[in-house]
């Protein structure tokens, strides 16, 4: 069985976009094995710097991974993937890997560069900039989508 | 001001997304004029090709449209933007075009061959392939992204 784990830096606040998370994590449950795991955000203290904040976002992800989790940093610059190619990299996955695939989406800032870099793979949703809330619903449905490519499924058209 | 005419196919049914629509287009509505525009599905008879239900959508589409109107149809397949680049094209548009900027979002099916052939742009939101509801979300969230890069507001990082 396919084994996904998402990491995702605070909980989601906008009301629609926990609705459409709750409804794509429900139907992903029903194909694959699913960790969804929120990071406390790190409290922004007044001068403290982006860099400094990012690094300790990196440093709270890190304390939550498991050696064997397969990495995949969300950013805009990363590889970008049709459904179908990552419908087929999630297969080639749980054939040869024996972690957990880990989606990681930082916060409002995104990711630190080093965390970016330690990543065993980058993957990119769109050249646009999405905000990190709408990036969990992106992801979430396509994971769902490539479920249901693999099992030849007629949601995905 | 900015004109900004949205043409989709059909009202959006999921309501987490058609609440999110509604949050971005009241967001937008600052910032530019808006037009939203759904158009009548086809009624899908037994037997009926694709192909002939994309023809029928692309009619009903091309008699809701004005002569001035600078179409922009989306498709996986089209030029990929980032939120920067739409921007200012959406800016330049303002300032050379007479009507509105037209965005045109099709069926479950998307958009027949012939319409997007004829559009004056096809812009893709996305390598993945979206469901045509998420699209519309995305392409209002990035159509609100782009007015406050305009007014040099703080949302877009």
């Amino acid at each position: 069985m396919i084994k996904i784990k998402c990491m995702v830096v605070d909980k989601t606040r906008s009301p629609f976009l926990k609705d459409g998370e709750s409804f794509y994590l429900e139907r992903l449950r029903r194909y694959a094995q699913v960790k969804w795991i929120e990071v406390k955000p790190v409290k922004i203290k007044k001068g403290r710097s982006d860099r400094s904040i990012l690094d300790a976002e990196a440093q709270a992800i890190e304390r939550r991974l498991e050696q064997s989790d397969f990495t995949v940093a969300l950013d805009r610059t990363g590889e970008a993937y049709t459904s179908e190619g990552l419908a087929s990299w999630l297969n080639r996955m749980a054939v040869h890997e024996p972690g957990w695939a880990t989606f990681i989406i930082g916060s409002p800032l995104g990711l630190s560069k080093d965390l970016i870099g330690s990543a065993k793979k980058v993957l990119s949703l769109s050249k646009l900039t999405l905000t990190h809330e709408m990036s969990r619903l992106l992801l979430l449905e396509q994971l769902y989508r490539a479920m249901t490519i693999l099992k030849g499924e007629k949601y995905h058209k």
